[in-house]
């Protein structure tokens, strides 16, 4: 799940997610990508190595529309 | 302090310097940054704003050496 799928990323999301926790829009985009940054290193790209294909929804898409849209900043 | 100095970015400070959390370098990066962008936002931007002149040391260049530098990347 995204943000979510590895230690890190699930740390990460509890802090996206926490309404007592008021995060600025660019921290927030920053904080998506670590998130999924991670979420590549250490689940993605290993099965990509083995020729697993992975296939991801809601990843930049996601990303284009609570960030883009969601904040009407395109 | 950096990262830290706001709720959010002392979160993302206690991830960094943990030892059992296994960060991806480019993970790495983007947290810095997200630690780094709420910091200005929720602290550097309303002294400016105020026409209060802020010094930041180890700011940028901290991530040159750290992250370009100690990773062996530059």
């Amino acid at each position: 799940r995204e943000p979510g799928g590895t230690d890190v990323s699930e740390m990460i999301r509890g802090m996206l997610l926490n309404p007592e926790i008021d995060i600025d829009p660019v921290t927030e985009l920053l904080l998506f990508s670590s998130a999924r940054s991670q979420l590549v290193a250490e689940k993605v790209r290993p099965l990509l190595k083995e020729n697993v294909i992975v296939i991801l929804d809601r990843f930049y898409d996601s990303t284009i529309a609570y960030q883009g849209f969601g904040r009407e900043s395109m």
